[in-house]
This record gives C-alpha cells, structure tokens and sequence, in this order.
C-alpha cells in the first residue's frame, strides 16, 4: 500500500469522482487485507445522529458518512454496559462467554471500576492478535476498559499501540483515597486525567478528543506509508459522564455539552474520513460507526443524549440500552446511497443501502476477520461475518436472516429478538429503592408490567413485542393471540437452544480491592507520580444494577 | 410555462446534472409566480420519515427530497387536531383568530364530524382566493375538513378544482342513522367512501391514494402546458385511521399498515416530484411537504405513527401533538445539501440545508402569497413569510428569530415556545375518566405534573423547557434557576402581548345537528345517491378533549 505522491493524486481524484456520483457502477469486490477502522462511541444513543432522527441535527459528517455508506437501523450491542460491550466487540463473544459478568448478583451488570481485580482473560483471543497473522499493525486511541491491572492492558492482548485510558474518566480524586485515572501511550502512563490531562467538571472543557483525533490521524498517515494494514480501534469516550469538549466546540449545539461532545466527534469523524481520501486509501479501508450501549438516560438532559423512540436506556435490556447507531462506509465496495441522484430511476448499480439486518456489535469481530481473510479462533463465536450482507453479495443468506440477537444483564438472559420480534423472559429497569432515590433508567417513560422496579419472571410466558409497529416496546402482544403462539413456537427453540448450549466462562467481574486501583502504573517512576496504595483487601463488588 | 417537447428534453438533461452535483452554484434568486404545491399529510408524525429518525427508514423518496431541499426539525402546526389546522393553513390564522374553535367546553379541540353544522367562515379569505390575483389555478386533491355543507366546499373559497373528500374516511355506515362521506369532482359528488370508493376495513384495502396520486400527476400536467400558473394542494388521507393502502403495497412495511400507507405516500410524492422535473416545471414549482397533526398515538401501535422522541401526539400540546416533520423543495432557488459531495470542503454554494427556523404550518400561507407576489390580505396573520430563511438571503431576519410559536387547544393558549424554551401555562393530556376507559393520549409516556389527566393551571408559574436538551418535555427547569427567572421574563411579555391583542373570531365549531350531515351533497341525483335525513334538530356538540 505504499503511495507514490502521484498514484496518491491520481488515486484521490478518482474518488473525488466518485463520490461526487454517489454510486458503484460495478460490482463491489472484498480487497485484499483492507485497513480496519472501528469507531465505537461512549454511551452514545441510536437517536444522537441526524439521521437516526436526532432533532438537533448536529453531525453533518455522520449522515453523509451515511449517505455514502451502509445504515444500520437494527443494529445492537452485546451488553448495556461498557466493560462488557467494548469485551465483546474484541472477541466476538457474548459476556457470559467472554467472562464479563458477575454472579455476584442476579441480572447485573458489571464494569471495570478502578477497584476491579479482574478483566480481559487470557484464554480469550482479542481481534488485533488474530489480525497480526496477515500482518496488520493494531493500535486502541482512546477507552480501553478491559481491565486496568497489567495484564489486562492492550499491548497485552495484540494491539501494537495505544494511546488512551483503562478507565472511564471520573474524578478528580485526591490521590489518597482513589488515583486518578492514568492515560497510556503505549505501555507506559504518560499522566492522569485531572492532572496532565485536563477535564474541567465545571466548563466541561477538555481537549481530549482532539487529541483523540491526532492520534488516529498520525497513526493513519503512518501506515499509509508502510506496507502492512492496519487495525485502528478508535474510542473516545467525550460522550460518557462527565461529558465534555473542546473550547472550539462548546456551546455549539443547541442541546447543551452533550450536544457539543457530539459535535466534535462528528467534526473527527469528517476528519478522519476526508484524511482516508486524502491519502488515497479511502477504498482500501473499511470503517465501522457505532457506539457501546444505549445513551445513559439516567443521567439528566446535560449529560446524556437520545435512544430516540426507544424504550428506556444504559443498563436496561429494553431496545434503549442495546439499539446502537451504526453505520459502515468503504467506498467503492459497500454500496452508497445514490444521494445525488434525481428522482428519476437511479443509475445502474446505484441503490439506497439500508440494511434492516439485525447485527450486532460481535459481527464486527467476525467481519473484520473475513475482510482481513483470517480464519476465526476454534471456540464460539456469538458474531456473524456480515460481508455478504455490507457487500450485497448473498442478500439472502439464512443464518444473517434468522439470526436471533441475545439481551443479556449479567449472565442472566433478559430477551431475545428474532425477526421482528422480542421477547423478554426477565424485564426490570431498576430497582424501586434506587428509583425512588431518584435514579431512573427510563425517564418519563413507564410502560406497566414492562418497565417493572422488581426483576419480573416471564419465562413461562414472555412479554411478547413486534418491534416494527412498536418499536417502543409499548404493546405487549396478547397471549391469547395466533400471533403470540405463532411467535413463541419460533422463539422457543432458539432460546432454548442457546441456553442448552452455552458454557458460561469463569466470572471475571467479582472481586474488588482498593488496592488495584491504578496507584502506580507502569512508567509512573519516570513522571513520579507512582501513588502508594493500601494493603490488599478483596471484598465481593456489589452491582446495584 | 408552455413547453415544446424540445425545450422540456434540453431542460430535463440540465436539470439531471444539477442534481447529480447536489448544489447551486450560483445565488438563488426567487422566481416570479412559481408554482406551488402544498403536501398536507394527516396524522404523519415527526418521527415517521427516515429522515426524521423513523426506525423502518420506509420513505426513500422523502429522504431524498430532504437531500435536495430543506429540512425544517421545528416546524409546527397550528392545532393538533385536523380541522383547526388545516382551515389555519389555508388562512394564515390561528383557529382563534379564524373561528375553527369552539366554546362548548375548555381547552377542547373541536373538528367538522358530519354532525357539525359550522364550516369555514365567509370572513375568511383562503389562500386560493387570493393567488388567484395572480393568475393562480388552484386544485385541492383530497381531504377538505373545513365544512361539509355547500357554502363551505373548495370551490366556494378559492379552490377551481377539487377531487377528495369534505370529512374523515370513518365509517362504513349503513346509510339510515349517517350516511357514508361523499367522494366530490369539484362541486358535485361522484360517489360515497365505501359505496363507489371502496376501503376495506378487514384488509385496509383501498386505492384512493392512486386516485389522489392521479388527479395530482394529471392536474400538474395539465397546468405545465397553459401559461397560468397553479396551486395544488396534496392532502391524502390514508394515514388517518381507519389506515389504508393499495394492493401493491399492502404487508410491504415492517411496521404493518400504517407503513404501508406511509410507503405508498412517499411513493406517490417521489413520483409527483419526478413528474415535474419529466415536465421541465421543477425550477418553477415549490413544494412543501408537512402533516397537519402529531400522530394519533391513541389509534395504537396499528393504526398510527411515531413522533419520534417527543411527548404524546394528536390532540396534545405537547411537542408530539404539534411538532411535524416538514421538507421543502425547489431545485435551483431553495439550496439543497452536498449529498453527492466527499468529506472534503464543499463546492462553493453547497451547504447542508437544515433549518432550525421556528416555523408554522401558517407561515405557508404568508410564504406562497410572497412567493407569488400578492400582498397579505389587510387582517392579523400568525404566519410569517420564510422566503428570506428558503432562499437564504436573510438569515438574520429578526421577525423570524425571535418569532413564538403558539400552542392551542380549542380556544385556550397551553403553551408557548420561544427560541428553545417552552412554557406551558396549561398542561392536559386527557380526562382521567376517558384515560381509564383506555384511550391514552400518551402511550408508555408519563412525565409527572406534566402529562396531567386534569386541566391543571400553571399561569402563575409556567412549567419550562429546554426543548434542545429535552426535546421530550420531561425535565422542567428549575423555578428556583437563574435560567428560568430569565426565561420567563422574555416569554411573558411575548404572552401578554399576544393574549392583549387577541381579537377572537365567533366560534364556529359549536353546533351539531343530524340533519346537517351529508345526505343529499350536490350531484346526488345524477348517481341515485340522495339520502333522506332527519328533521333538523340542532345541539351543542361535546368534545371530550
């Protein structure tokens, strides 16, 4: 992949071309070990894009990166929680699978807070190391959140670079009684949030996602220069409580910081797209937009951002909490919306490219395998390798149609999505103790007997939804109709199946310790600012939700 | 407008390429007597485009009209309720300043059932009647609802041509205690819903939208080939409950009817746009599409759409009821977005073309008598001209920055919105005694002290949004803030002043009476369809909410 200037000028204005025409006149092909972007974004909600309906309007880029690529409306995450989600993403593999859960409690989900003792397994194989056998060089710019201890970290587990934090970015701490979070390059801390790298709770005003966004644009520029693909897990987190952004984009928007933080990582993807044509590899990189669970509702209205006409948010197993924004973009081989055309029949090759296929976070892990042409691991995958679907090739292909997606809280299966329709077996938003003091995962939203504040058993009967007249999971099918029985005659057996056949992996998400909190990082001595922690005292976590 | 076929080829080719390239280049400039057409949906949510955020991303030819045009997110209507909202359209009034209210009970929505003996003043002049001083032909396709009996029909305001309805498609009816709603050809009756113009309550069968489709492609062609200009007025009602499509598109939608209805729509609006650029005409037609209420959530998830993430729909005045998803197109004069271009700059003259304008069903009533060049009739007008924001050359315009927007139910001010806040100085959703009888004006919604099923006052102390951060209205700002002690004082003088000024019109929406209903419309002897009604015995119709 090595460019010449002029191959490079050459190459871009035939994209220019291209694009400017808005379709594929031939048939799209796979390319041959093609780079690798997966932008996953923090708490970001399936309504937060222009096009996915956000009122605001507020991501230019986002929607022509739609128009230009393929939309995916029915587009889920592996788990409403992060640590989970993100564990998923990299092995292709449920939680309950993957070890991301506790069993601490029943239906919870757990994270990797900084006084988590575990994370990532190693017995689980992550996306970049099965990528390293056709050579692509790897790096994680942003969120890691598979474990903050050693091992865990990400050079650990096949990525060549990283830049970014274990953690979610709260704080500030005091240093005594909790570290700030540190911020890596590479294998070593460089500082910590609150102190080299600056959050200020009080404006929101952070940098961060810009200097999210050179890392990923370095990183880019560098291997375009090289020979080897590459793999770029992009993760900015500026979207997560505490909400924050640039001074250039605060107060931009019309729905306060959260609309700001939007704003800017919309500005970045635009930038990340257009630096891909710049170089010339645009049709040679494929990139993936989606976010790691419902917008955190819970939050309040300047913290979080919209799930749209959806059923609650963050945490819940409701289509809130796991319907994500999703939109992939290749130009040249996934076919792009023919936005430019008229209204008189569109050129040949030219369609609209919205798949209603139901996908989810995990295929991303599968896909990326098929595109690179890495065989997947011997063990369960939970993900699909979606490429007949992205490049039109097998539109029909049974196991993408009647793939059922799995709604876990914990390793306590909540729901199934077949077709159309959902089915909860368990339903529960949150407890009525801490709802009533005041924290609410579905504000302003009650549907009786759904959004219960008790875990609700409807094994022997489950809720029963048709997600495409009530996307809102506001009219439970009646049990007494041909249509439920028809519809749980199918669900039935897919459920049954899974949970016959699933071997849940060794909890990793059980035990805390003050004292693996990130109090002296690798690379702490050079900064001095190793911390000293207290003695080791495990104890059970305890997961409200 | 008279074209040879030459210059329609020529013009056709030219047009092609301008849309392929997505963008004006050089300043839009209004024309003079453009044509207008006018696409009034009934019941279509905010939420029931793709573009718009509609899961099922059903409307390809919306989405695309969107790409091309202009989109409007805060564009409202004038009433949530059909009537009300449609006479406020074709007068540029609100219903209180056009009679389209009653007084027969509280802050009561009040419409034209065949019972009801009032219709359109004869004070009132219609926009027809007036672009008429300009040569304007003007043809009402579809669903009247300003009055039933003859000095009330199309033709006696302004309309040449008609071919629709005078009510709701409710029924069937057998004739004796209410006879079926006539089908009118401009001033005479061609046939009765359920007799001569078949829909099918069991299959939702019918092909009136074809019909409507139709007499829209046949009028614009017949008006592309006289000098005169024309006004056509698109009001399809097959999204109104009992929901109807054709055969072709029956089980086509993945939310069952209702989006099948929506589909045959956006199909019919795709081919009616196409139509005028086959013509040549689409540099000289201005088209606007909008609905005249929120969906009616209360019909269920079968027979109605979505309003996206507001709260409630029809009949409310919360953001559901009265927000509405609203295009406007006009190749070469409104500039469209850059759909077709890359991430990197735009050409100049392409710019994303979203308008957060506050806008009003009634503004297109001030907007096509500007576009027209006939001057407003001498008489209060709750429009305002959107030209200078369509044609971009005022931006800045200070009467539609800061312009409010009214919210009414029946005669009684509810709410109001200016710039991003929103006050309600009455909040109501309905009576507890119809919500316990199951009709639900906010299905799986319930904001407390705010979806109140008592009329409950706040004019003291207006309950105030931040319609940006939550679009949804489910968090009221604080009366203690800062924020809301300066909200209010820019909103009440705006309600003071409005409220001071207010000039009510006679209601004319009080008085029912069977014998008014449509027994014997004109042309009923022709067909043998003249029915016998009762003795005219007159009442104070109820409106229940």
């Amino acid at each position: 992949m090595t460019r010449a200037a002029m191959d490079t000028f050459i190459k871009s204005f035939t994209i220019i071309s291209f694009l400017t025409y808005g379709c594929v006149s031939a048939t799209p092909v796979k390319a041959s070990t093609p780079n690798i972007i997966i932008m996953l974004m923090d708490d970001m909600g399936w309504g937060d894009l222009g096009v996915f309906g956000q009122p605001s309007k507020e991501t230019p880029n986002l929607d022509k990166m739609a128009a230009q690529g393929m939309l995916f409306p029915n587009f889920y995450t592996a788990n409403p929680l992060c640590s989970p989600s993100r564990a998923s993403l990299l092995t292709g593999r449920l939680p309950v699978r993957n070890g991301f859960y506790t069993t601490n409690g029943k239906a919870r989900n757990a994270y990797t807070p900084q006084e988590m003792v575990g994370g990532i397994s190693s017995d689980e194989i992550l996306l970049p190391r099965l990528l390293k056998k056709k050579g692509y060089v790897s790096k994680i710019v942003g969120k890691w959140h598979l474990g903050h201890r050693p091992k865990f970290l990400p050079l650990e587990h096949g990525f060549d670079q990283w830049f970014g934090a274990p953690n979610c970015h709260f704080g500030p701490y005091n240093s005594s009684k909790r570290p700030n979070v540190p911020v890596y390059n590479n294998s070593e801390m460089v500082g910590r949030y609150y102190e080299e790298f600056q959050i200020n709770r009080k404006t929101g005003e952070s940098n961060l996602t810009q200097l999210y966004l050179q890392e990923a644009l370095g990183f880019i520029h560098q291997q375009s220069l090289s020979s080897k693909p590459f793999f770029l897990y992009w993760a900015p987190d500026s979207t997560h409580s505490p909400v924050y952004a640039s001074q250039r984009f605060l107060g931009r928007s019309s729905r306060g910081r959260y609309g700001d933080a939007v704003m800017e990582i919309d500005d970045s993807v635009g930038q990340i797209l257009s630096w891909l044509s710049t170089l010339g590899i645009e049709q040679n990189t494929f990139v993936f937009f989606t976010s790691d669970n419902g917008a955190a509702v819970m939050s309040g209205p300047n913290e979080s951002g919209s799930n749209g006409p959806f059923l609650c948010g963050k945490e819940t197993t409701f289509e809130g909490g796991m319907r994500e924004p999703a939109v992939a973009w290749w130009p040249g081989h996934i076919p792009g919306a023919s936005a430019g055309g008229g209204f008189l029949s569109d050129p040949p090759g030219c369609k609209r490219t919205v798949s209603f296929q139901l996908s989810s976070l995990m295929d991303l892990f599968s896909t990326s395998l098929s595109l690179a042409g890495v065989s997947p691991p011997n063990r369960t995958l939970d993900g699909l390798d979606l490429t007949p679907v992205l490049l039109n090739s097998h539109p029909n292909n049974t196991s993408l149609t009647d793939r059922p997606i799995f709604y876990y809280r914990g390793n306590q299966l909540m729901a199934v999505r077949l077709g159309p329709y959902k089915a909860h077996y368990w339903t529960w938003s949150n407890s009525l103790e801490e709802f009533e003091s005041g924290i609410n995962f579905c504000p302003g939203q009650e549907v009786p007997g759904v959004t219960t504040h008790v875990q609700k058993e409807h094994t022997m009967q489950p809720l029963i939804f048709h997600l495409g007249r009530d996307p809102g999971e506001k009219y439970p099918i009646s049990v007494l109709s041909m249509e439920y029985q028809t519809v749980l005659r199918r669900i039935a057996p897919v459920v049954k199946q899974h949970l016959d056949s699933l071997v849940p992996a060794a909890p990793q998400l059980n035990m805390c310790d003050l004292a693996a909190m990130n109090w002296a990082p690798a690379g702490c001595e050079k900064l001095g600012k190793c911390l000293k922690g207290p003695e080791s005292l495990p104890w059970k976590c305890e997961w409200p939700h």
